[in-house]
């Protein structure tokens, strides 16, 4: 059997056109499918709550060795699209830049590695199996994406022996940054309620924003930590206090407040919610009012230690770039928050500056680099 | 000229079925002048910027004594019109209570003056003037009301020697207070701006809410005084904090407060400015973050000590209900923060605990014996 390269650019571009925004498949996995069918993969659709996702898999069911890539087609909404240089689905490109949406986050790092895949396959076949889990539901809240095709792999014995993250992990420079990890992301809801009065009678009401305020205060001051062998420090961040009182001589009964909180290992989901009850307590106890928390824990934090499997990817990134990654577990959450209870995991992919913007846009000749470096790590992973 | 006393609780009641739910006059004030032009005082109509009020002189213009009622027919709007057990423009009556808008808040206390004016001049015309001010948006912006019947009484040379608000007064029992003076209220409107950014990279952004928390809590921490000869403490009230962020994963640039305080003479509008200024200022240079005041002050406290007038005030109380009235400056604000600037003021009337609410009402008797008070009030002073 004879095989032509695939070309990552055009394949970036091909998805580019489909117009995935979130929860709609627009037609990107379909196109993989059809790609990877042809070239020996095994396709299914694992398909969940109206959300599309795709497993497709090389090589034996129950290798020894499976390599595994994990990415998403599904892109966030356009913004204003009157803002766009470019048409936001054009994939058009000026001055070696591919524009769109999706450009980076992430049908780029989605075509380089199902290019890598196929072309690694065809050209060196493994003795083991090579696996692409791509999900259609990554920007939205994630439940029904990777998290479905995890479900129906450990259904139907599917495993990855490892599993690398096509997300953009460069802040600005191609190679300079991978991420072993990744912080865990907390919200905490809280409420503070006291006694509802007219503002010239404050002694016959209890505001509860005084309250409010010192443990905002209270919880903003506080150090989480001084960072941990792999983690800058834990940061929190109040983003918002509301009220929605109009009258200015009534003093009203709640007020509402959300903290975010970004964490390493000194910390868990558990740990935090336990400090967060405690200082919310204290207030009460201090200002004479009753509260409320209520924490959503987006992902724990985890770590994949650095060993065998990044210093593999950093040994690709330094051959292909010239320069040597950093492994960080900073920035926001990805689905490898997901893998890891799974499989160790790495993240490796473009520079991800115009993600989620108006005029997100790729460099093309990136995208032949990281193509280039997922070959390279396929082929050192089954020498 | 034979006089026939003119029955309080039917004035009430006549009052009470015009709809004037400010700004509208609701033939208030037409019924009203016919009735005093019929006892013979000269009534002007003293209209500003589409509302109505009526000014009624008896005797001689510029007379060396002039005694002067202040009162308003406007009422605030009806609220749950469906929850009213009595219909709310019906004035009717059970178990002794006279039921809808403006039974106590004040066209009960507008009827109690007029009807003891009519009866007094008819029946002991007196050596000076009896002066009716009343006005039509004393629970609107009271730009146009008490004010443009000053302005105007000021242009023409008409004067009150002293004036007595018949606003409610007592909070439970009929006689059981006065007021002599208010405290100020003002408004502080505060923002502070920091730099929005991502929460999970707060060391890119300035998080304005720790600093407008940290500036809430000292603010209302601290106390402004511990009252004064005339004065309850000054209070200081937040009424709202609000961000109206509703992405967990954003530090917003901006949050904003209100803050009402209520203060005694021991401070002033520009006084208490100076120092919200200091404190936002200081909390600015501590957090690295920009703020703004706006002040509204909707009016300076003031007292009419106690003396010959609020003597005068209390020995009717005493004799028409047996009880001696407090002399308070408590409360919210009314149209004598006008008149102060004058003649002494002094407010009496009835009980108040109804006001703006859904089902107001009046005790039928009450408002016969505050006409007793008021006529008392008259025959003393002109003595």
């Amino acid at each position: 059997m004879t095989h032509s390269p695939v070309d990552p650019a055009d394949l970036t571009a091909a998805l580019i056109r489909c117009p995935s925004v979130t929860p709609e498949e627009g037609g990107a996995l379909r196109l993989l499918e059809g790609l990877l069918e042809g070239a020996g993969f095994d396709c299914t659709r694992v398909d969940r709550t109206g959300i599309s996702n795709l497993y497709a898999r090389w090589g034996a069911k129950g290798a020894a060795r499976s390599f595994g890539f994990n990415g998403h087609t599904d892109v966030v909404p356009l913004g204003d699209e009157a803002a766009w240089t470019m048409p936001p689905f054009g994939a058009e490109i000026k001055d070696g830049m591919m524009w769109g949406r999706g450009a980076t986050d992430m049908k780029s790092g989605v075509a380089a590695f199902v290019a890598a895949a196929v072309d690694f396959v065809q050209q060196t076949p493994p003795d083991g199996a090579v696996i692409l889990a791509i999900t259609g539901d990554e920007e939205g809240d994630a439940q029904d994406g990777t998290v479905a095709l995890l479900d129906w792999m450990a259904q139907q014995g599917e495993a990855m022996s490892v599993c690398l993250v096509g997300e953009p992990t460069s802040p600005n420079e191609m190679g300079e940054m991978i991420k072993i990890g990744r912080r865990g992301s907390l919200n905490a809801y809280l409420t503070v309620t006291g006694v509802q009065g007219h503002a010239a009678y404050p002694h016959r009401a209890v505001n509860p924003l005084p309250a409010m305020a010192r443990l905002v205060d209270r919880l903003s001051a506080h150090v989480l930590d001084e960072g941990t062998d792999h983690f800058d420090p834990s940061t929190l961040a109040v983003v918002t206090i509301d009220t929605g009182n109009p009258a200015t001589n009534v003093i009203p009964a709640t007020v509402r407040a959300t903290v975010n909180i970004r964490y390493n290992d000194a910390h868990s989901g558990s740990s935090l919610t336990d400090w967060l009850q405690g200082q919310l307590d204290a207030i009460c106890a201090e200002m004479g009012v009753t509260g409320t928390l209520k924490v959503s824990n987006s992902g724990e934090s985890f770590v994949t230690p650095p060993g065998e499997f990044s210093d593999m990817v950093v040994r690709a990134v330094e051959a292909e770039t010239g320069r040597t990654p950093t492994l960080s577990t900073s920035g926001g959450t990805s689905d490898a928050r997901f893998i890891k209870d799974h499989c160790p995991v790495v993240e490796c992919g473009l520079v991800g500056r115009t993600m989620h913007q108006v005029d997100e846009r790729v460099s093309v000749d990136q995208i032949h680099q990281l193509k280039a470096i997922y070959g390279r790590i396929l082929r050192d992973y089954f020498a």
